[in-house]
């Protein structure tokens, strides 16, 4: 049985159940079995956690950042045997996918955050001198990293998007894997423990938990020595999440789910229809479908050359391999979500079935297709969110029905626009935008949303119930940082007392907004 | 009946209700009757400012700014009246407070945002060249900007920090101005509504209801067309506006209620413990007692100093006049508030009472005290709100105990230590600053918390109960500007169609995140 890394220790768990991980591109059970923690393990990881969140204050910021950094090499070194055994966990390529994409992103965005803690700008510091006034983003307290099923690296809880902005923003995290993956967590926490004790940290900094039921994963997020979640996956858990969190009044930053939009004005597709068509099945069926940006509903307007986009992907769905999915889980979820939209009204066009293929897990590429006026009889339905290789096409009739599409649309991550670039989609892209606008938190254009750029300028947030807060992004450094802070403020605070980032000297070297100006 | 302002236009209310004021000075009832707005109106509301949510879009920026400094004008030409109107509804006196401090500090702010808005560098605008990628902070929509009883002007939701806010940073506002003072909301509403025509803006960016039922008032926040809520008041209404808006994945940003905790560490009493009765005394009685910032617990340690101290402020309270109230309810909630200290085991000093002195509205100044053992057995009770001019003394046998007394506080706005400036308290500030740093917004050395200067660097906000989230301040610009924003990302945006703030030749003048630097 693999053991909790609870209080810097590898410790058997309390708990008396346990799991095990599958490899969908066979069907076989993995070796390798994983404790399901009960709250005598939850209770000590609080209690460390919250020690380590009051011993961190005093630690220099530098010694975070090179933890970061120990760690992102370590991972590094270590690449092709994580990616090796995330495939096997997952499904998901080594190459070109886990060795070649989402290592690197995750060890760059490690890195990111070391040098977004060194600094300090992240926590925008500033100083009010003829008032005497000092204020400053600061650690909020211990981060509950809860990762999701498809980005064994890029997002798992123990070093991803949520783990670098967590702990570079000064807070301790106990982070849960995702239980399909736990080995990969498991071996990843090797590294950060073996990182941690290099950089000489208080133990509790890092902890990791594999499961919990979900009434103890919120009977944690009921405790005041917790103080914050950043959770990424399903929209049903998100909300449980977030009322919990919400009652307490404490903050928990959710990526939930997203169908992401993409419209398709008629002059592009006159202009490049085949391009698109290539494109947008390239976007859809990378990573059988498995993104929160995944291109699940595409709004075409424009007779015949529509008409030819929708044969044209249709034939690339039917022609294209079906990828592994990541689990049965995923499997039952995007055949119930197929099945709803294909019950509302839509047209199956190719697809909608489950492949038996030996114990592969997989669906095949899933096309639906529906005219703009069925849509706008039930728009909830449609919007059902197909996480997989699966799309829906919505032929609206008109750039104004497209327009009453998109004002139906909830909150999503990205929305994207195609207009030709001879002008004759001017009128219509600027009709459409500003209701896409206040859709999204990324806005694109001729751009598929796949891709999740880790830019200072990134969002990767928008509306609920996309997510919980439309002011916040989960990727993209400095910002995300800033999820995971409170605002302090020194009002006539004796200056040998003022945290290092609200010095006169600015030690840390940080931006810093004095008197009405950004200097460094 | 006074009539409601919607849409552009003073209009007979649909409710059929009314309220009137009255003059807490003399507990005569005031002229003037207001309606109580039914649905339809919220409804009207709504809709116009829905509409001129999309019609701000294209709005110059300029024009808000205009707005927001013909409006300040106005009110300082206004002044005289208008002072002496809020005095009548309020029984604050015209000078020193209404005329000489809150107006000026009222049109200070407005005029603030007016700047913040016309650069644009509140949004934090941040472009990524290398990746195509830009985003900035954006109008999130209608706001509802609910103001308070104790600040007719400074907080008031049609004109105070909230309104500010919401306006520059591009939203539309629905005010609803405190019930207790609907005059002097009115006679701003009409400058606001001079100010809005010269300015040329959507007749609909500024409204006001002055008073609806509670559940209509939650059926506005739960309907899609409303953005956010800004709420400054008690904290049962401000619970239930959060758990209303947090249903409907809304942001409100709330002011509810703090004690703010004020230590006195031995080496500060005996070194100038007099000079500190006077000072925490006039900050406690100022206005009543009426701030949020009011400092409503005090910890000493040390034993006759203490014990001097406790003498000496129970005598000034004994001996200052007893101020007027805002209000009956007030009055009502502050003996409520002191019932139940009491009633927990605090010993009264002096006090507890309300004044009968012909129709006037007070209590008698009021100061508790209790032990830091008794205050230890209950600290839920002993840190009841007494929103007046009232105060408990809890005397901690040492510095640890003092420690213990902190780490069972909720969040609260504020927090300060005083300390003596011979260096023999600072073990003991170490000792308790960082238990007391991560429970209060604003620390505070040497200096009691009333008196909230309008700085970029202040923070009014603090952990939840005090607000709902710790991250954002309602006092203070820029960051104030950022709660009534979602954050909008452009990728692979064509030029000519990225906002202003966003565009290659910066034409706002804003500071902007530029890969990885602050420009201008």
């Amino acid at each position: 049985m693999a053991k909790v890394w609870l209080d810097g220790l590898w410790t058997e768990s309390h708990g008396s159940e346990s799991f095990v991980a599958i490899n969908p591109t066979t069907g076989a059970t993995l070796a390798g079995r994983y404790p399901v923690s009960d709250w005598v393990d939850c209770e000590r990881a609080l209690a460390a956690a919250d020690a380590a969140f009051q011993a961190l204050v005093d630690v220099p910021r530098e010694r975070l950042a090179l933890f970061l950094e120990g760690y992102a090499a370590a991972i590094e070194a270590d690449a092709e045997a994580l990616a090796a055994l995330a495939s096997s966990e997952t499904g998901l390529p080594v190459a070109p996918r886990l060795k070649d994409v989402e290592i690197p992103r995750t060890v760059g965005q490690l890195r990111q955050a070391a040098a977004a803690c060194r600094t300090g700008s992240w926590a925008l510091p500033t100083i009010d001198t003829a008032a005497g006034i000092r204020s400053v983003h600061a650690a909020i307290g211990p981060v509950l990293a809860i990762g999701p099923n498809n980005f064994p690296f890029a997002f798992n809880g123990i070093c991803g998007g949520d783990f670098a902005a967590a702990i570079a923003a000064g807070n301790p995290v106990i982070a849960k894997g995702h239980p399909s993956h736990p080995g990969t967590t498991a071996r990843l926490a090797q590294w950060a423990a073996q990182a941690l004790t290099a950089a000489e940290l208080p133990s509790a900094t890092v902890q990791l938990i594999y499961r919990m039921s979900s009434a103890y994963g919120l009977k944690m997020m009921s405790d005041p020595r917790l103080a914050a979640v950043g959770f990424t996956g399903s929209k049903s858990a998100g909300l449980k999440i977030k009322q919990t969190c919400d009652q307490y009044g404490k903050p928990a930053y959710l990526e939930m789910s997203s169908i992401n939009p993409v419209v398709i004005l008629p002059g592009a597709l006159a202009q490049r229809g085949a391009e698109l068509v290539a494109e947008f099945s390239g976007s859809c069926l990378m990573a059988a479908g498995q993104f929160c940006t995944n291109p699940g509903l595409v709004i075409l307007v424009g007779g015949a050359d529509a008409e030819a986009f929708v044969a044209g992907v249709q034939a690339k769905f039917a022609e294209a391999p079906a990828g592994t999915l990541l689990s049965p889980q995923v499997q039952q979820s995007v055949l119930a979500g197929i099945g709803q939209v294909h019950a509302a009204g839509a047209e199956l066009l190719v697809g909608g079935r489950s492949i038996e293929e030996g114990g592969r897990v997989a669906v095949q590429n899933t096309l639906l297709r529906v005219t703009g006026d069925k849509f706008l009889e039930n728009p909830e339905a449609f919007q059902t969110e197909m996480f997989g290789p699966a799309s829906l096409l919505v032929l609206a009739q008109d750039v104004e029905q497209a327009r009453q599409i998109l004002q139906h649309l909830e909150g999503n991550l990205t929305g994207g626009i195609y207009s030709s670039t001879d002008g004759s989609d001017e009128a219509a892209y600027a009709r459409l935008t500003p209701v896409l606008r206040q859709r999204v938190g990324r806005l694109l254009n001729d751009k598929m949303p796949t891709g999740v750029a880790v830019s200072a300028a990134m969002n990767h947030g928008g509306p609920f119930p996309a997510t919980g807060h439309a002011g916040f992004t989960a990727v993209g450094i400095p910002a995300s940082l800033r999820r995971f802070s409170a605002l302090h403020c020194y009002d006539n605070v004796r200056p040998e007392r003022l945290p290092a980032l609200l010095q006169d000297g600015n030690p840390s070297g940080a931006w810093r907004w004095v008197d009405g100006q950004w200097k460094v």
